[in-house]
């Protein structure tokens, strides 16, 4: 593939040599001759200038000594190339004979059930879906077309899985939401969790993730949200779409999330809290009231993100600002001592 | 079964017809005809004077158009219902032919043992046990009746586990706990983690979650405790009967946890910590020394919760404080040159 | 073995009677007749008065009446010993005739691969290597020598796990990164992570902690270094030599950590932030810009760990700075309404 095809595959315009030939496509530090780069931004343009690629995606023409494709989006574009030259790896089509089938499956076309998964009855698997090794598909679910299960995870009974999702290792989907009530003697009595959990097409969910079934109803996980490793979303949660949940982050029963929310790592959320649309929280922050849409949030409890970012300053002066009060104090009382005496 | 049978049941007085018949149970909003419902607050009352429901679990007679059941605890009695309408789904008795059995395992009646199930020597299991697919038992591990594994979880050898416990699906029980000791070049040596797990009756742990085996002696579970998901509880804990540990949880090594003890969601407990009876720590709170019973905390170090929810208020106005004190400074200032040149 | 053998193979020395015969190690309070325990520090020197043990390792001759070994460190010792007479257990080695080969995989000698095991294509396995039930090695992993693969583990393709290691149940090695852009409609599209994970000797990776596969190159977990349960580590990330990183922490994409850097439980740490040599940051701290070498930290953000304690513990007293402040202003507006009238 040359840098001209390379160009018109992206959508981008050549200055330089469209004839060269690229061969891999790289980050600036790692790229050799023969590969193809991008520029993020104006800071990296040293970098550069001293990398050994052939040529770079860019947004707009730069002083450097090598041809160049410009496109509005050099990293979109650099994905799309990387999926091009380096795409996922795909096992065979076909049932591996250590496979546990339940009856009454339905399987599309080219589906890959890889050694010693077990599903259960009355389950419906999509064309080119793949299952890896180990895992355990449940009664009565149903997993879209083109869709990749990896090794031991685990759905329960009813889960509904959409098109060109990605679940990784060991992720849980459909355990029982965390839901009890207390008998006479204040013992804790299981309230049943009778609902189900539906994930929609292009949801991609980290390693050791969890998903709980709803107490009724169900918890829903829309379209292209993507999740990242051992992050937990309770019973009867709707996360919206285009959503972004970054590692350890965990969200408690029936919040209702809008579309391309981003909370970023470790983030907590409280039961029944409704988050807008395009909301930002930062890492480590907990929200336990409503958050407004189009906006960024941080802190325990999470507040308006400029707030939070002005107040934690002022933790680390705690103790000067209390010697400062107790200077205050004392002279104070020093002035109106005299006051009095006068 | 009519209106009459379910007062029966639950122990309520119907006022009004005790002749329908109720088909099911439903939340409020979702109950059609036919269906019985259940009050929790006043707050709710208008909500299910809208309800399409034919009957509703309430503590007090209440001004709506529908059949009432008087109980004391409507939302027990409810789950109680719903738990008669929607029992927990248990596959059949019997041992699949894929399993893997040890040498001298003891397998009680009715006990099930689904697909790609492993179970080490020497383990004995109790009457109407299930365990679900791809579940590993190791050596020496004991289960109780009338319990359930889910799919994927993992026993280390040893663990003993009660009478109608629910482990779900991921769970590790009894990997060595976190112990190292350093040696004369500054490398860690591990501390082999000689003891076990005990888990007693009507636990249940959630997906993913992980109780450490003791370094010597027990890491005990007692019982009625309920654990969700991603919950770490480290070697030599020993968590008191009927306590909750919700998501995201940990507790670090040989803490001792009262009963009816709850930790709320990402909570981290200290090593060596004792917490006393009935102790709730809110969401999100760091509990780094012993903590007296019968009482509530909150916050990093967690404190008294009233404390905690009135300085977390002052937290954002932190930056405005830092002002007033140089306004104050400024002003007193100003003050003292006067009176020096009085 | 008698206490003379037990100091020589600690390289201590015996204060009191050598001959006497020590069938276990056992900690000062579960130590009985003809057990070794140990002394760690003078605080416990009571409790070792009342211990029932035949014999005890210190750093030096304390009044007591058993027999003593004298040794710069008594845990290490005391580790050595129970390690001797508790050695791990493992398995005997062998294929179990369920187990699922690959195509092209070289197996070392006395090599264990448990039942269910299912291993890919072109993979090798070091000597003396243990594989667990349910574990799932794919194509083109690498693993050492005398290294344990505990039950239900998932290494994706391309991981190299070195000698000595031990990866508890549910790991997950070599996941993609969690790395996305944006397209023109606001979806987020894919980066194919096409790195890999390596583990270096020694290394001890706690249960369901989740290491993810680099976006190009190598995330990187170097020699000596003990993970704890339920851990993070991103794409990209290098944790140097001998460091701890304790439950529930999670380090974001691309950081670098040096060698002895210890984060305690539930820590967190921005992307491509670099942590010196032998750092130590608290538990349930964070980490967001870059930590300089060979000193502790502690907060939110973190801080130096002195300037944290001292911070942290005016906050209960926030809302009394706040009356502080008010009551000085009130003061202060008094004196200045006089000094106006005088």
């Amino acid at each position: 593939m040359n840098l001209g095809d390379i160009a018109e595959k992206v959508g981008g315009k050549v200055i330089g040599d469209a004839s060269i030939e690229i061969t891999d496509v790289r980050s600036i530090e790692a790229a050799e001759k023969g590969h193809l780069t991008f520029l993020t931004g104006k800071k990296f343009l040293n970098k550069l200038k001293q990398s050994r690629a052939s040529a770079v995606l860019v947004t707009s023409e730069q002083e450097v000594d090598m041809s160049q494709v410009i496109t509005p989006g050099p990293m979109l574009a650099f994905a799309r190339l990387l999926d091009h030259f380096h795409p996922q790896a795909r096992p065979r089509p076909g049932i591996h004979s250590s496979v546990i089938l339940g009856e009454n499956v339905v399987l599309g076309k080219r589906v890959t059930l890889s050694p010693l998964v077990c599903v259960g009855n009355n389950v419906e698997i999509g064309d080119d879906t793949v299952i890896h090794s180990g895992s355990v598909i449940s009664d009565d679910c149903t997993l879209g077309k083109n869709t990749v299960i990896h090794s031991n995870v685990t759905l329960y009974r009813n889960s509904i899985v959409g098109n060109q999702v990605t679940l990784h290792a060991g992720v849980v989907v459909g355990a029982d939401g965390f839901g009890y009530t207390i008998d006479e003697q204040g013992r804790h009595v299981k309230v049943n969790q009778i609902g189900n959990v539906v994930i929609e097409d292009n949801v991609e969910v980290g390693a050791n993730s969890c998903i709980d079934r709803a107490a009724m109803g169900t918890t829903l996980i829309k379209e292209g949200t993507k999740i990242d490793n051992l992050v937990q979303v309770a019973h009867n949660c709707t996360i919206g779409e285009h959503s972004i949940l970054v590692a350890q982050t965990g969200i408690a029963g029936s919040c209702e999330l809008g579309h391309h929310v981003i909370l970023a790592g470790q983030v907590g959320v409280s039961d029944h809290v409704k988050i807008g649309d395009q909301v930002t929280v930062v890492a480590r922050s907990a929200v336990f009231s409503d958050l407004k849409g189009h906006s960024a949030y941080g802190g325990v409890p999470a507040v308006p993100l400029n707030v939070w970012k002005r107040s934690v300053t002022v933790l680390p002066k705690l103790p000067d600002l209390v010697r400062k009060i107790r200077n205050l104090e004392s002279r104070l009382s020093d002035i109106e001592k005299k006051k009095g005496e006068e």
